[in-house]
């Protein structure tokens, strides 16, 4: 507070000698104006470019500057959603410097500025007066990897106190570049399955949001499914299901990713289906048709015992996303092999606006 | 990842292009040097100046340019700390574009990157490999506020499993401008306690880190600590003990904060010591010498019952922090009054540096 308050002093006192008394006040960006439209702004006297970057537009946006090196640039309107954006300073990607809401991950290229847009009613991934779960963080030791690593986890509502209840468990991935607290911090999805629990539309069960990389973020990637993987079955669901009240046959867990965690979840699930039966791909990272017959070995030749094993498996690509083709091949193949399968075209791009409804779609599938 | 490749690709075909190879290369910054200097480095080839500011320097320090346009400074040796720092391009102080380790919080102005230069072994506040508790996030029903709020929990190891042990409970505050995650994210109390836990110097105990606004972060505070307090007292403590496995007796509670929170703590602690045993302000935002009899009207008079109730009252500050001169007032203030109390001088300014060092040294103090 009090550095705060010598801030608000030493920018009064310079700016009543400077004579330049609008300084004080805070610049507001975003600004969500009534109409949906909303304001960016910059204070940067010394600058030559600023240009907007964002979901929520079909190309750049260049700022303009006023007298006193203020730039701002108005868009929209836009329409109520979570989105993510980028100023460009003179050349330099970085963030809004006005806006404490970040997206944060694993690696540099996913840091951008959150814009949200509040809907005139609360939407399906709101905060709203229900019984909520909790989102634990657990520091667990990987001896696939040697090391300690983070493992965020959803209980749900009133899991403490149901010490007598057993719960089946969905696991979740990220994309790339992303980490361990993407679903929940960008994907909302614990609001999201409070909000269908509340509605009576899913039955409760366990998240386990794992960090999706078994090697450095951002390098050489080809080992890094093996590595997670093997982290995953041999440490992380063992860990999981001795620290949890959680149901742990074949029958009562899902395995679940988006993006880079699509292809991981796919994978892994169609590879080991002894072990789920419940198995999406959002977006997913699945290569190319050429890479399947390989990818998915196991599948070839048993295609009655994986239909009869698998409850769900769901596939879904919007139809702006660059990994659509990969999805849409994938479906074709899976059907070329009488695999039973959803394919799922929606509209979007590769975005936390498509995750976040298809995770909302796709709860009330798992554990029927 | 396919967005990888492509941003692979693309930088790939445009800088052969432009003959530019060594653009291909991803900038590392910040760079850790085995002498124990730090580079960091900015490509921003139309950028005039590039200023660093950070905790691990005497006053900013300039960029120099190369001729591709990518700004480099070393500066160092720097000694192993986690620390944070600014880049100001072209006179905007943002982050470090290069750099995915950010502090933030609940206003812009926190916003930085962040320098871990690791200690040649484990430091008090690293993950090592001994039983680790959890973080817990609530979102939870504030009737004082009218909202779905955030608060941060920390179980110590063995929490779930102990089902007959109750527990006490240490409420820690954070800073101004911070949020309910700053004690873990950059205070690393998780990792702190269980270090000390494995080390026998500590009992196990809760920490519930609520948010510590009442009020919009940023904006006018008159009000703050009053409807911080009502939601802590009404709210977040019955809360917390309908949801753990507390003590809730007063000799089992102790309210510790920093800066904001140091006030908020001390404000709070000591005008309830039939609630709270331990209480501490750490850089404590506390007034001045002329508001103490009013915030502390509770203390005067009754100096032998609050001598008798409080097991520790504990005050710490560094000599370089400009809130220094508040808490030794404070401390002589006590004095006069005759309220035990320990005052701590140490170095150090207004930093997590100092706070993370308190916390390792107060917990051990705390429900002896």
């Amino acid at each position: 507070m009090k550095t705060k308050q010598l801030a608000i002093a030493v920018l009064f006192f310079a700016s009543a000698a400077l004579g330049h008394a609008q300084q004080t006040k805070p610049l507001v960006s975003p600004d969500v104006l009534p109409d949906g439209r909303v304001t960016f702004r910059l204070n940067a006297p010394k600058a030559d470019e600023v240009v907007l970057t964002g979901e929520f537009l079909d190309g750049p946006k260049t700022f303009a500057r006023d007298a006193d090196g203020v730039w701002s640039v108005t868009v929209g309107p836009i329409a109520p959603e979570i989105y993510h954006y980028n100023f460009t300073i003179d050349g330099v990607r970085t963030i809004d410097p006005s806006n404490p809401q970040l997206k944060t991950g694993s690696t540099p290229s996913t840091i951008a500025s959150v814009l949200e847009i509040k809907h005139p009613s609360p939407a399906f991934y709101d905060a709203q007066p229900v019984p909520h779960g909790e989102i634990r963080t657990h520091w667990y030791p990987s001896k696939s990897l040697g090391t300690v690593r983070r493992l965020t986890v959803y209980t749900p509502p009133g899991y403490d106190k149901n010490q007598s209840a057993r719960y089946p468990v969905l696991y979740l991935f990220h994309g790339a570049n992303a980490d361990e607290n993407a679903w929940y911090r960008l994907g909302r999805a614990n609001l999201i399955l409070d909000n269908l629990l509340a509605a009576g539309a899913i039955k409760p069960f366990i998240v386990v949001m794992p960090f999706g990389y078994g090697v450095t973020p951002g390098g050489a990637q080809a080992d890094n499914t093996a590595k997670f993987s093997k982290d995953l079955l041999d440490d992380v669901i063992p860990y999981i299901d001795g620290s949890y009240r959680t149901i742990s046959d074949r029958t009562n867990r899902a395995i679940v990713g988006l993006s880079m965690g699509g292809g991981q979840a796919l994978n892994i699930g169609l590879n080991n289906v002894d072990r789920f039966s419940y198995v999406g791909g959002f977006s997913a990272a699945i290569g190319n048709a050429a890479s399947f017959p390989k990818t998915y070995a196991k599948i070839t030749g048993n295609e009655g015992q994986v239909n009869s094993k698998l409850k769900l498996l769901w596939i879904g690509c919007g139809t702006e996303d660059s990994l659509f083709g990969a999805s849409k091949s994938f479906s074709e193949w899976l059907t070329a092999a009488n695999i039973k399968h959803t394919f799922r075209e929606t509209g979007g791009a590769h975005t936390w606006m498509v995750w976040r409804r298809y995770l909302h779609e796709v709860a009330p599938l798992l554990f029927k």
